[in-house]
């Protein structure tokens, strides 16, 4: 419990006060966003903020995450490391995208089979892995069954282990570049993404603090119903310190944004989303505790299937935060509307994590 | 469980689809606020929309607590009926001075002595009364003792239980005083005390439903640490059913607002406030649970104490959100920034909560 408040506190004073030394830090060497070319007009005038944010939020989850490990102990798991090697992973892709746009000019950053290689050799590197490593009670990071609210009955090992391995490679990297696109189409709007954030990872902190209480290793209540999970206290450090990281960073982030969190950002915080859902065994439920993420996909996904078969357009312009904002409310309305959305699914996710566990225990 | 749902659920479907219908009545009738002489300036342009809002919140709170009760049951319990009668009671004063302001078109409303008898008689009905109504375990909805994250050994009934009624119905009015203001200073940007309020009411959600799982009543657990609260599960309905109030209201209320609370919502949730920390036993918890709210009221009692004594200003303007609109912050940027805060308090006040309750169980 200290231990994750204590990963929380830091993340958090880390992205509060080191935001704006950042931001001067960008703005002097005049690092400043290319707004995309097929954004709303009115975004033109945020060309010039400062992005790569991302790289405070990742490295304020680090320090909230390695201090406590240090401060209060006992020392990393191989679940949260997975999860940071995760998060800085995809961080450095997403960073060497914004540099390339920064420092060439251009609105278009790495090249789309670099960035797809890299994407991939992070995911496939974190998926093996997570499929290794038991512990005393033969339990890996990551588990070969498909998830909802916990472990189904469906295994990706129906054929054997070495070809369940390869099908949740497969699986798990479908999972994490689905989210990192889903974060990265809704880090549209000032404090957007952020904000959603910060509700879908404290969602992850309780989750994984409920399944340390009611895990089947150190299990203490009598109805012998219990969560079959690897090292939920260290899953629940790495969410404590996302959340004090995006807490800190919408201080400066929200609008009007100072700075934004780039692909940096939107690749990590999204690849963080499907490492949590795999390794808290909640891989559907995180459809539902992100849904915002989600909507916001799919609205990109109807838009362009539907253009493709009838020419004709769904909303007025897709992602779903720009239509809105062509339907005339303004920026501000939208994104607090979307974080009421987004708290009200994670609402609605935690609610039915709890009310599976009160039915079944 | 199911009864809290269908309360958020119900009271947040009433305000979300009420309050525009609400809006397009009052402003058809021309009832538009009239903005205060001595805030801001830039505040001028606000005049002419719509306020009583909290017309809505308080009758979409009912309607959700009143028919989670006849869905789900098991009938209203006297502490749910008492709060509710506060909340109906401050709304009511807080109304006719909304009214007042608005029918004769001037900024102040209900003549000060009005406002307080008016404030007096409910305030002291709802103290008397909660210290009736013993329960079989012959425990009352409010307790003489003085309660921080629970009751406390200091005792209002030292010298007989009269002279503690008395000294309780003293105590619970200057609460009730103290948390109406905190709430009404709060409520002087768009959405400000709206999005507070969603927090404070989670967190005492999530404290009723707590205290209900470990209540000394129907106690389960091993450890014998438990709380003695009467009618958690009720308390929490009401709770929800604010959330879900104020959450359907802010989608309105958020910047711009297109209804304004009022006097009728601001005394209500104040007024509530203070009805949970004492129902709850929490009454020093609430300080910082309402952090925000305490803050705003604190600033305002430094300026206008400081500036008596020294005739110097500590702020540039009381309470502290106009002091940052005139160093030159957006409306929006505080805002979200006070929301934050607002939240941080709330994640800390539950965490000591949930804290001691690991300490002592």
């Amino acid at each position: 419990m200290i231990a994750i408040l204590v990963s929380a506190g830091l993340s958090l004073l880390v992205t509060l006060f080191g935001t704006p030394l950042f931001i001067r830090f960008l703005v002097r060497r005049e690092y400043g966003q290319f707004i995309r070319q097929d954004g709303p007009t009115a975004h033109f005038t945020k060309r010039g903020t400062p992005t790569m944010g991302g790289v405070v939020i990742i490295l304020a989850t680090m320090i909230g995450y390695f201090a406590s490990h240090l401060l209060i102990g006992p020392g990393p798991s191989i679940s949260g490391l997975l999860l940071l090697f995760l998060i800085v992973g995809l961080g450095v892709i997403g960073f060497l995208d914004d540099f390339i746009k920064i420092s060439r000019q251009r609105s278009l950053g790495l090249n789309p089979a670099g960035k797809l290689i890299g994407q991939a050799g992070v995911g496939i590197a974190f998926a093996y892995l997570a499929t290794q490593f038991p512990n005393a009670n033969n339990r890996t990071p990551a588990s070969l069954n498909i998830s909802f609210l916990r472990d189904s009955n469906i295994t990706l090992a129906h054929w054997g282990i070495g070809i369940g391995i390869v099908l949740f490679i497969i699986w798990a990297n479908f999972l994490i570049t689905a989210w990192s696109n889903a974060v990265n189409l809704t880090d549209g709007l000032d404090g957007l993404a952020t904000g959603a954030s910060i509700f879908v990872f404290t969602a992850y902190t309780i989750i994984s603090m409920w399944q340390l209480n009611q895990n089947c290793q150190y299990l203490t209540n009598p109805t012998g119903a219990c969560y079959e999970v690897r090292d939920p206290w260290d899953l629940a450090i790495v969410a404590a310190a996302l959340v004090g990281a995006c807490f800190g960073f919408l201080w400066w982030n929200g609008s009007p944004a100072q700075i934004f969190m780039g692909d940096t950002g939107s690749l990590a915080l999204g690849g963080a989303v499907a490492g949590f859902s795999i390794f808290t065994h909640t891989q559907f439920l995180a459809v539902l505790i992100g849904g915002l993420f989600v909507i916001e996909v799919i609205s990109d996904v109807i838009q362009i299937g539907f253009f493709k078969m009838t020419r004709k357009r769904v909303f007025r312009m897709a992602p779903l935060h720009h239509h809105f904002e062509l339907k005339g409310w303004g920026e501000v309305t939208i994104v607090i509307r979307f974080w009421m959305v987004a708290g009200l699914f994670v609402a609605l996710g935690v609610g039915l994590f709890y009310g599976e566990w009160v039915s079944i225990s």
